[in-house]
């Protein structure tokens, strides 16, 4: 099959990358190399069977290039802002990567016949959650309280428009904190920077009690691979994750430790149990759909957080 | 209260504007006059306390010049292609228009501290439904067929996000089709024009059977006015609409006997029960909601069908 995977260059894009090129498709990588790195394709350029393209997913016509002249049958839309605390700051940076974007895709693909599409949504869709609730993919409403939430929700509705419209196979993920090699932001990232920068002391906002489920990025390929295909004709939408969390501080302490610094950085926590606003302070979500379907996370969130660690700081490949 | 009415020369938003107008506001009308007329607004222009603007609301220079310059205090959002069938054949018209339009007056409302918003979202936003279930706002989940759906939605999503991020007061009403003066496109008005051109024959897509609720515009801006002052920080939503329904047969007969056409003019019917692509056959939704908060449709659907085409032929002001 003829791939085309929009934000290849990124964290979790460039591995897809690897693992249908592993599995013997034909991938195009089409990325604005905002965040996405050439670095992340070193493999995959070894490939005769990989071409990379630096283009702007939010232009109809060079997505429409790129699928007419690689006769492209499957796109994975993996362009998007990814950052929530930066688009707090400019939530322009949402409208032009993640909602127009999808957008752009979707015309193109309606007007070159494209049928298969991944979307990589988020768990910040949902918005805040009461204390004793669980979200689900079947029952929950969506009232995200991020931009970034905000534009991956507004993708969500376009894709299920276009879907119905033109008879697409679509399938959406909804990802949680997904972590792991060639990760370039989020707290495992920002500990390990800023304890590099001063190994004596780290500051974390909150009081580190916040909890999230972290999902390596192996487990996540592994299931994009068991669903992509032989989706019906519609919106296929599955949560995925992990039934663990981790919190700040076992991340924290963690990073301390793997550093060889246990007795010498100090974690100074910060007061709210809320880091920053839009932030979820703590989040579960029912996996009882994707473990139904046939697939459960290989790592606890605990275990993925260790190898993430291991594997920024050169001790994993 | 100074308020800004997007869309204001629109069929819906130039009667909001006359309310406001009544109530004593101060109102400033920004529309592109695409589907919005000048005539619509030739009772506000008697009064002094009317500006109308000529703009562009997906530009967000435009509507925070307007809101600057008028000291703006709420903004009604009713901007967007009002035309399912138009965008099924054009579907950027649903991003320029309704997206985009959204996505600039909140980004607009941020960077000038404005926090009171009322949208116009629309029953389409939900997608297909059984026969026997019923939409509620507090549970159904959203799945829109149509483009228009989905620009709505993806315009709720982006609603929530940035009430959040910014302590807005946002209120979405979710209008289901809404008839009376001032229409200018949909089925009451397609019929009364199409037999006009040709008064022996009237031919409509599909059986006839079709039957959706019709909400006469005078009740809607009734419910407006009701419910947008005092909602609190995020989004309060309803659903408005009434509880019956009218058949396309109804319609048809009654277009033809109000024109004084009995016996003269055949209607002419399709076979299937879906008029076109990305239309939803029966509809119904729980008013459950809006009802306990004490607005109730003082004309039924085919009080609100017969009131329109006497409106539509002059028999009516």
């Amino acid at each position: 099959m003829n791939d085309l995977v929009v934000g290849g260059a990124g964290f979790i894009g460039s591995q897809l990358v690897d693992a249908l090129l592993a599995k013997g498709d034909f991938v195009v990588v089409l990325d604005n190399f905002l965040r996405g790195k050439m670095s992340n394709l070193a493999d995959a350029q070894k490939n005769p069977k990989f071409v990379v393209i630096n283009g702007d997913a939010s232009s109809v016509d060079a997505v429409k290039t790129v699928i007419k002249k690689f006769g492209i049958e499957y796109v994975f839309h993996l362009a998007a802002n990814s950052d929530i605390q930066a688009s707090a700051n400019d939530p322009s940076i949402e409208f032009k990567c993640t909602a127009s974007t999808t957008w752009a895709i979707l015309i193109a693909m309606r007007e070159t016949g494209v049928k298969n599409l991944f979307f990589a949504s988020t768990s910040a869709v949902y918005g805040e959650l009461g204390p004793h609730d669980s979200f689900s993919e079947d029952k929950s409403l969506l009232s995200p309280v991020s931009y970034y939430g905000g534009a991956k929700a507004a993708s969500e509705a376009f894709i299920h428009s276009f879907s119905s419209m033109n008879d697409m196979h679509s399938l959406i993920f909804r990802f949680p904190n997904v972590i792991g090699r060639r990760l370039t932001h989020g707290v495992v990232f920002d500990f390990i920077e800023r304890i590099k920068e001063n190994p004596n002391e780290l500051s974390v906002f909150g009081d580190g009690t916040q909890s999230k489920p972290y999902l390596h990025c192996d487990d996540l390929i592994k299931a994009i691979l068991l669903f992509y295909k032989n989706n019906p004709v519609g919106v296929t939408l599955y949560q995925v994750g992990v039934d663990s969390c981790s919190s700040v501080r076992f991340i924290a302490s963690s990073v301390i430790h793997e550093m060889g610094l246990d007795g010498k950085c100090q974690i100074k926590y910060g007061k709210s149990n809320v880091g920053w606003k839009g932030d979820v302070p703590h989040f579960a979500y029912s996996l009882d759909k994707i473990t139904k379907a046939g697939w459960k996370a290989s790592m606890s969130s605990d275990e993925a957080v260790l190898l993430t660690i291991r594997e920024a700081l050169g001790k994993e490949k």
